[in-house]
């Protein structure tokens, strides 16, 4: 019998649904759903389901976080300017037992000085920075492999 | 003619609703709804009611907090990890004119560092931390006391 | 053929609607309503209408600011106790291409130490504080200033 | 055969025997005799008894826990102004076995910035603070428990 | 019998002189004579008299405060460079009872560092920053009304 | 005709021959050269080829990132203990033309303070930090697809 | 009928009875003995008397400053190294209702950083340093005035 | 023949010609003129001339300074607001050869976080602070003692 | 036709004017005189002429570099005491077009920490430190060649 | 004749009278009283005789090395937590003319922060850490060795 | 049969080989063969073989701490300048498993601030420092003592 | 009989070799053959011969200098990156007897703050900053007179 497919729940977090019209110099020009579409394809190509949330408050991705504990095996998050100060996505992410992996569009670390404190990293499996929208699909096959593992 | 009960809003913040399942060597394992049936179990052998909240979203406390102005005496309140960084909780406890007892399962003195400094106490009658479970009854008795004392 | 009336987002964050009641000696005994009442005159007066929001949410900040992308001219924000830690305003209002005022009633400069950093500032086209109810009113002279020279 | 009473050490640090002469705008207007029957009361009632020692000096009162070792349960102590830097008091409540309350009777977090840190929260069971006298009773409260916890 | 008009001294410190000239990237081509004109224009509208100093020296601007508190009824200042460190021009203007306002051409929060921190906004009623010449404007709008609520 | 293969550079700093030896809590238990093997087969897969040096000294890498200017296409860096203070291979690296990306075996973000800060992240494209050894692969499938971008 | 002398403690921290020995180049070869006689001298001429203590324990110069509260009028004290730590030395004095001047032999501004901060300067009506031994006979001249003027 | 008599510089920096008006509760009410009045008759009993400057301009000090070192054996210096930032009256005190006594009139270090460092003590032979009015008169038997002792 | 000389504008700060008097283990026995004479014959030998002004007032600097932007085509300047807080030279020099040079007679980085700190260095074309006298000799050289490249 | 004996004090500072029983995983099981026998034996082996004291109180171990300035040849000391702030101990050290030597059990550089600090270091002649109890033996063959080449 | 002697490696950092000739008032005028003469001596009498290295590159000391993990039994360091930045020799050393001795010729901590912090302290057994060529001998006594040990 | 010639080092950081070719907006197009070029035509027509190394190896660098003991008068050194954390750079010329001269191409203060710091400074006799290749020239100059007025 057929091995169910793995469930990973793929988390943005504030303003980046204007991705592909807020500073394009930074963050390029494709959309949220660009994104989402290419590390979708991946995720199938690898087997997985994804499912996709986008939410400026931090309230809805712990509840979002907190639910999957039951329903999906992994986490991709960008957690967009929440990295900095969202304790409460931290906690949340602690309690969630499966792959999680943190994912930027631009490299934090050649921003302004805020944007290089990550709240988020200490509870993540691993960190991809920098590289576009291609962040998203290395995340999916990041955690392919990290489910494979375990 | 008997004086009326003294009216408690308890609030918890974000992943408290966890509790017993998120790092048991940490915070233990009664649930939060064990702490709040004790917590309620002393207040109301104090004379007191106590209505229960808790919410992932600060907005929602400090919606909380500001109803409770016309409708409760005092606060005891978990801030969780909004106890870091929500100032805007801060400013509505400051607006509160009863008491208000900061509480927290774990001493966040012996944790992480970013666990050590609470915006919260400046505005809080007192603090109470450390105890576990604990920890919501000696609010409650403290309550008691200062309504006691008004 | 009569040119359009300018449309004004007037946003304010949380506790803002106890305004008259809470340390009415740092803010005075005027309400957020005598304060956006006063602010649409002048805006009336200056040929713009104004759209007030109020909310203990960051998300619906954020949320009204994105809208504001489309329906609005410019944006004039109380950022509260946000002022100093909710980065995903900040990141709202830098994808947002009019005018923004930034206002405050009291001056932060002038009150504790944590209140004397923005993360708004940066993003705002102007900064008006201290002026109690005048600062709005101000604000919307300022507004109708930026929006000409534009 | 009844079990034998639990045996409590209240340690006063530096100054509190001024208690009620002292800034009674901070510290209130009772005496430190005044809380230490109070909290004797508490502890009565719960079945422990309680020995008082009041000292200006780190030294007594590190030799004071040393002896607690082999003679008491349970230590609550109220450090004073050795709060902030008497590591030699650190090491030696590190070496008691038993529960260790902290207690202060004003919150030291809404006073001056070298108040803020306590050397003492490290190695304490829980902490008390800000309640005027009442900690004393609470901290009383607190030890029952954690001793039947135990 | 007519109510004498307001005069209000406008201060200008070090280097504002070259405005039109220096850096018109980031503080536009008026000159400095064009904002004092549109700023009296203001002023006179609204029933007040204008005397304007420029000065380097920051003695020159503590002997302008110290006169005016015989001979002006409210101060505003845009103290350049002397924003920072100035603090002989902060002692006279805490000696002066009428209101001040801080007025910048450009954000110091969106420029270097050190242009971030105010000696001077302790003791203004007010701050208007970022609006380029407008700033003056706004400031006298600001004046009036503060000496219209004495 | 075909396309000549892209040539890929893959660095790393000191210590890193000892993985699978030292601190395998931290590491794992794979070689250098088994993730050397890896990442290789993954860049074959892909079309490029893989050099591939080792070295314990600052000067020996520069000189790598020096002559790979005329010869690779491409550069993958593990900096190792050099990640935190070897501006060197900063500059060094800030005169490569081609792709540049970090990666780290464990996520520096929860280990020692001194670990968390990167000197090379500022002249990478990406970083890809906490994987394990399949921090490697996901490299090369990073720089494939920069290559293909450019 | 005569008034009765007023009564001034004299106070000396730790290592302050080594003075003539240890490091003359920057305490001078007088004793401690001779500037208390000198201050003494000054202190009768001005119609005071003066009870000398030296200690090398913080608890003892606490009791001692507990104890003059009944007894003395108003306080010299040269805390020597107590100066840069002893809080509860700091917290005695505030309990002291007569004037305290805080004395020292040598210019900590300009010895090492450690000896720049006072705990005690700021319960101290004033402060005399720099002056070798005839900083205790000013502090005398200083007392007899501050007796005065009360 | 008789000895000549030793001449003092007695400086005062800015904003002390307000003495007496501005913020009496910190200064008193006594003017500059009545402390200059009372600390030259001390030096006159002590065989002294005093010569008085008062300037709200630094390098009007600076020149003072430097015309002294051919007039005056000593200088006593209150340099108000210049304490903190002068440092080019620190460089021409250190050029000065006779004794320096820095003033105060009330204790730095007991006001506000920035009065706190001085700029001035490290080039001054003793500092005396927090005496009010009678600090300029322990300055001058301060002076008179370190010139005969010289 | 011959080409005119270029004039250069050598600028001396604050008790520079005492060179060879104040301390000469720092700075040497030779004058300001001396150091200006050397630096002028070295300009003459390169066809420039100097002008030379030595003021201890900030003010009186801003004022001659403001005056220079008609008349001299670069600017030698040792800032002395000004070099660490005199904001508005800093304002005054970058808005001078022509190269700007920076000396020190003693080099800053091996004295008080104080020194270390230049806040001219960033709108200088370079800076020449720690050569004495001949400080200035190079500056002119580098003065040179910098009008010679532009 | 007989050279006589060097005399070497050992002092221990507070909670050492614990060592064996508190934190054995730090310190061991050794006692201190086996130390000190170590080390006596040791020191006897090279000609000198030991006189040991430990004590809690930090005016005891001033006392004992003001007296030894008389009695002992030099001294070997373990401050326990006094090293980190007991600044009068630093003090009366620097009054002792012979070798100091300054032992930890274990190592303070791996363990928490507030135990890397020493004010002792700075007026002892060496340091000694981390060798457990084999640190009092390392400690007087240094003795030995600094005694014999004075 | 007789047990092998154990194998000691002595590191020794960079400008370590110019001991002798630079700075002897801080290290004394013996030459690094005098002190490796003298601890190979003191190594040989406790049964011990001694190879010492010097280099002036930390690549080599790290090869060196590699290679020995098969050859020696303990090492003996002084990091000279590699003290306070070398994490590659950290990380070298955390992979050695035999035991590990810091020496220092003069004490940093009575040094430049930048020589108070050691990045090889924490993979240390133990660190002796001060005792100029002599830690070098007390070193391998430690040494001896910890492999008796194991 | 004719002076031998005196003999300059000079010295090259890492990726100094990339001049012309790295970052030209920074630093020219010029190569570093063509500085040594222009350096050493300068050098000669001041009768002086000029070595020339550039490393990227740390070690190289302190192995020329402690050569250079020998055989050369002085040394002019372009860091590089090395200027920044090469302790070990910095205690070989500490060590050089001769004249230090520290030069850079582009001003350090310019440009990050990373680069604002040297560890070089405190060892050279002067620093000569910011003036592009004739950074170089000028040192040979500044070289020549120090050299002379030895």
């Amino acid at each position: 019998m057929a091995k169910s497919a793995k469930r990973v729940l793929l988390l943005n977090g504030p303003n980046l649904n204007l991705l592909g019209e807020r500073e394009p110099e930074v963050y390029g020009t494709a959309t949220l759903l660009d994104h989402v579409a290419s590390a979708t394809q991946v995720a199938t190509e690898l087997g997985m389901t994804v499912d996709s949330v986008q939410s400026n408050s931090s309230s809805e991705i712990v509840n979002a976080i907190q639910s999957a504990r039951k329903t999906h095996d992994a986490i991709v998050i960008n957690p967009g300017a929440f990295t900095h100060y969202a304790w409460s996505i931290h906690d949340a992410l602690a309690a969630f037992s499966g792959p999680v992996v943190e994912v930027h569009i631009s490299n934090p670390s050649t921003r302004e000085a805020w944007r290089h404190e990550s709240v988020i990293a200490p509870v993540a499996s691993g960190t991809i920075a920098g590289f576009g929208g291609l962040s998203y699909s290395l995340a999916m096959q990041a955690v392919a492999r990290l489910l494979a593992d375990k």
